[in-house]
């Protein structure tokens, strides 16, 4: 089934279930008000769900027209964002970007940071910044939300707690980030507001393509209407989802809604970094990856971050080439001050 | 006013009104169901909460008895936790133990960490580990619950939105963070659940005590019923909560509930660091410092981290001796596997 949230002017929104094809909406208040109370109690409500998703499908309960500009990301606020870096391919191109060794056990022992949760952007919403200076980058990548997890719980446990799968631009403010980590206390100031996509999909939905906890299936990112990676999420993910929601759970329990990310979804090409579209590559999740593989080349690099106004759009296709979780489709916007 | 929050089976409990003497308390169910819902339409909801407390104080309202036992931490769950480093005396002093440099700007750019806030433990709930080995500590912090904080808010306009104060145990596990900060990402696995003190109060209810973003008064902190620190969290804060919370809000809006910690309260000695109470000083508010104070003397630490079965008791009494936020006394535990 397929789980939106329909912004109300309220915090929370109202949870509503989407047609397959993203096509019609129906309300869900009389099951669960919010998408929080729906994880909050998930065994019970989700049967509940799927029933009334089975009927929207039949057409025997009243719908209305699906719009995404109408929706918040699914969890508006959420009480944890750990997002990992599991294409450790990305990890190491970032890292060469701002002259930053990368130790081998990397390759061993995820990378996770805590975001921010309490405020996230709808999957149309701009993306406001105080400075294009800060180095505006989107990060195109795969979320799952989970049910409780114990502390403790092993990959296969954990695998089992997936309830909900989504696409994330984890907005990124690139300059700000050596200076940020070089504290040692990781991302604050340098990761603004994440966003999501307008549509969260229990992990049936995704067919085949949800195999090995990994969603085998090309990310398009494109800027400006211009396609700027199609990194397929399945491959090169060197941390399933099981193995990052474990390694979230080993000192503590994690609470129904939790989301966990993947980090920016990148493929290697012929065992070194991948190459642009324009070359016929599968290009790149994220600008910074693409500006080292310029620095590479040419000694510096040539794309820029996001500029305001700038469109980043973030999708993925099932096989068919249909829209599984709807666009994120975001425009770069400059603050406007607000008074106190 | 003083609110708690009511262990009842639900994720979120049931906000109560306390009274000063922490002795009685009144739901407050009519006015919010939670300490949430509260926090999400403050200024509607807190005169009427004002006004419940007012007949809670003069008995002309129906009340129990109150016992920390029975209450979560203020927010059993959080949408952020936020968690400062402005004592930088305690960084300084860490970071030799561990031998990392500090940087000067650690003087001028406060240092804060992205906590997990999706689980938090009550102040009376065990501290659960799976290992002794870990390094288990205690960090005695203060900490603020703020209101909506727009992007880019100055220290003053950050000042205004704080609407309550509590105290904190940040939880760490010493012997995980070096190689975790190692990883450039920040605290992830040696940050474990945080716990907050018993009661959250309006800055009000501090008097004299609440000056210029800073709470001027000795934090009890005390292991198996023995003093260990009673340092000053008005002294030695290079950062108050008006400079936190600002920093918090530089590139990001700021929800309302969203906590924001002080770090670990600390004070210098002479220009030095502080001495144990056992030595007539004002000790410690967590036991890295005093390992790192050993060290300095011995050529290594005495004090072991905290064991299975010890009890951390942290408090901090107003002029007359009277608790303000009641007591978090909390035992440390060996994990009892759950069944998936």
């Amino acid at each position: 089934m397929k789980l939106a949230t329909l912004k109300d002017g309220s915090r929370d929104g109202r949870l509503i279930v989407v047609t397959r094809d993203l096509k019609r909406y129906s309300h869900a208040g009389e099951v669960a008000r919010t998408m929080q109370a729906a994880l909050d109690d998930w065994m019970t409500i989700a049967p509940q769900l799927v029933r009334l998703a089975e009927r929207l499908e039949e057409g025997t309960r009243p719908s209305e027209a699906f719009d995404a500009r109408q929706v918040h990301s699914p969890l508006p606020r959420a009480y944890q964002w750990a997002d990992g870096s599991a294409y450790v391919n990305h990890v190491e191109l970032v890292r060469q970007a701002r002259n930053a060794a990368m130790p081998s056990t990397f390759w061993t022992d995820p990378l996770m940071y805590q975001g921010g949760s309490d405020n996230f952007l709808g999957p149309c919403d701009p993306i406001v910044a105080c400075d294009e200076g800060h180095g505006i980058d989107m990060e195109g990548e795969v979320a799952v939300i989970v049910d409780d997890v114990p502390m403790g719980a092993a990959p296969d446990q954990a695998l089992n707690a997936i309830r909900l799968v989504m696409l994330a631009n984890d907005v990124s403010l690139r300059h700000l980030i050596p200076d940020e980590l070089a504290k040692g206390f990781g991302f604050f100031q340098s990761k603004p507001a994440s966003a999501f996509s307008p549509v969260a999909v229990t992990p049936d939905e995704l067919g085949d393509a949800w195999k090995d906890g990994k969603v085998h299936l090309p990310l398009l990112v494109s800027v400006n209407g211009r396609l700027f990676g199609r990194a397929n999420a399945g491959i090169d993910m060197t941390f399933d989802f099981a193995k990052l929601v474990s390694h979230a759970a080993r000192t503590r329990a994690l609470s129904a809604g939790s989301i966990i990310g993947s980090g920016t979804v990148s493929n290697k090409k012929d065992g070194g970094p991948g190459t642009p579209i324009s070359e016929g590559g599968d290009g790149y999740s994220c600008i910074a990856e693409i500006r080292m593989i310029e620095t590479i080349r040419l000694g510096q690099p040539a794309t820029p971050f996001l500029k305001f106004g700038d469109i980043v759009r973030i999708e993925m296709n099932d096989k068919r080439g249909a829209s599984i979780f709807g666009a994120l489709e975001q425009t770069v916007q400059r603050q406007t001050l607000e008074q106190p």
